[in-house]
């Protein structure tokens, strides 16, 4: 296929660099190739801006030292722009503090924290410690996502709900939202077309009824996200957990919900380009743009070749990626990226 | 002792019939005489009106049956004015609406909803059917008392919280105070004089530090209560759970913080009455006092002779209660209550 094809075809959408919010990268330790391949894959399948989530299967971000061994797997891998962020601990408030210009975010991981800890006194002690300039992320659920909301409206702080996925919860931010709580919030697009229904041995995905919810108050969601759900469902069903579980998915299943008129390509831009940059603060990138064919399924399609997926053989999904240009270089072209590694570390990226 | 030896005493205070917002009574099945001594033991302490608790070690009221057969056990027994009210289960709200007129409040006892439900869920659907008009008394904790607090918010309710002890609960009530939000609460009175350092065994006293917490937050703290502190105490002292255990020590308890200056009488009235039949849209009771000597230790103690106390050998407590009134009567003698039946069953009041 020519460059020329691409170009003329009547079936082709231009959007901007989409960004991966919550991008799960199974092992954040030194020496792992996950945050490459990951990376790759997700350049591939439209995202050139990847917010890399504090905890793997192996290694989770909650010091200095963890922050660096992360990094050093980005040498020479970072084929898109990314940020690390930090995950709060019963115990790490303190030390957080110096770390904060180093990372984009601090994620509270609700559902990792001890049940019989006072969950009250750990959020209350990091949000004492973290800057208001710096965002706060967290997957807290049903009471714990009521609580962070209290304290984050007392506090007066913003803060973003990642993976959203119960009925009730996307109720209750609905309503926050409605009384002027600073709260913003995602969802995993899997949560949009998977549900127990289709899987019910996957206990992370939402069932019809939450599902139905999600897709009724898609004006509450603020974001699309990949998250970590394609690796859970990879996990509960006994396939391989492979680094990019789901990324390529992503085009494809929201442009079959544009087809069948639920979203309209404005909804999905405003969702993995518009709001994750003004939510997370991070830079406009320049001279950058995915471009991709909604009539064609791609010859090389990463999801049934280089990932499990779910939805690899469904017929009804053909969009392809067929260019991605970061900061004004081709980089990638129909599922194959160039190796360029003109991504940057924006970690410690600030709002002038 | 000569009637006219107490009313010239200098050591006498007057003070309004006090009220008891969280009466705990063991068993409100059907024929127990638990009722009947809990108001004699409270009248004789100075409480003209005991809210009673939903719930005991036998029976709860969770429905119009119980509620029937906790109220038949009120006949000839009603010394005080009194109300009940009715517990929120996971799955009674549907019921509780044709209960609203009929009791004084709704009390949603959060750390007996079962871990694994849906919180949020079940107090959503209380708040839907119950009348803003009567109030919710709650007794969560740490996250949960944060997402009530959010609820209550989200919804404009009102939300009383009962029996606060711990120092991060104590504080998230101050804060969410200071910010508007429609909270009011009462710490039980043995919270403030037993500690674990006491009790280590007793896990519902507070830490010292939680204590010293609540002396801190006094002005945040709008009730006193006896609540069910002292029975949990004597449970895990293995002493005899009778009915009335911790009502005769108040008065003594509050007034030795007098005389230590940590607290006036102007305390104890706002915490003991004002704010009870403020908050709780109670009734002023007409012609109703309570005299207290608070240079005497009662010849007829109580706390000493009817129910174990953990002060029974207190000797810096001495406050006898001298006469009660109630509705221009003398019903109360030094202890010795008259027999006079005179309290009405108030649970159906409502504010003009
Ligand atoms: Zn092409
Ligand atoms: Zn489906
Ligand atoms: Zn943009
Ligand atoms: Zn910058
Ligand atoms: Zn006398
Ligand atoms: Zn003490
Ligand atoms: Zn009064
Ligand atoms: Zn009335």
């Amino acid at each position: 296929v020519s460059s020329i094809d691409c170009q003329s075809s009547q079936r082709t959408v231009t959007l901007p660099g989409l960004v991966n919010i919550a991008t799960y990268v199974p092992s954040l330790s030194e020496g792992s190739k996950d945050f490459a391949k990951v990376a790759e894959i997700s350049l591939a399948s439209g995202f050139t801006m990847n917010r890399i989530l504090p905890f793997g299967t192996e290694g989770s971000i909650t010091d200095a030292a963890a922050l660096e061994a992360a990094k050093s797997n980005t040498n020479n891998a970072a084929f898109t722009d990314f940020n690390f962020s930090v995950a709060a601990t019963v115990n790490n408030s303190s030390e957080l503090s110096t770390l904060a210009s180093k990372v984009g975010s601090l994620v509270i991981p609700f559902n990792k924290l001890p049940g019989s800890i006072n969950k009250v006194a750990t959020v209350t002690d990091h949000f004492s410690v973290w800057p208001t300039s710096k965002p706060i992320v967290t997957d807290a659920k049903t009471t714990d996502l009521a609580s962070i909301l209290l304290l984050a409206s007392l506090h007066n702080r913003n803060v973003h709900i990642t993976g959203v996925s119960g009925k009730e919860d996307i109720n209750l931010i609905s309503l926050a939202k409605e009384k002027g709580l600073q709260v913003t919030c995602d969802i995993s697009v899997y949560s949009l077309f998977l549900s127990k229904e289709d899987y019910p041995e996957c206990k992370s995905l939402p069932s019809k009824a939450d599902q139905d919810s999600l897709w009724e108050n898609l004006s509450s969601v603020d974001c699309f996200s990949v998250g970590m759900l394609p690796s859970q469902v990879a996990y509960d069903l006994g396939k391989e957990v492979t680094p990019g579980l789901g990324i390529a998915d992503t085009l494809p299943l929201l442009f079959s919900a544009v087809q069948d008129g639920k979203l309209t390509v404005e909804d999905i831009v405003s969702r993995l380009h518009t709001n994750p940059v003004r939510i997370f603060e991070l830079h406009e990138q320049i001279d950058t743009s995915v471009q991709i064919n909604i009539e064609r399924v791609s010859p090389v399609n990463p999801a049934a070749e280089i990932n499990w997926s779910p939805f690899a053989d469904n017929k009804l999904l053909h969009v392809t990626v067929e260019r991605v240009v970061l900061n004004g270089v081709p980089v990638s072209h129909e599922g194959a990226v160039s190796g360029a590694v003109l991504g940057r570390d924006v970690s410690s990226h600030r709002l002038p």
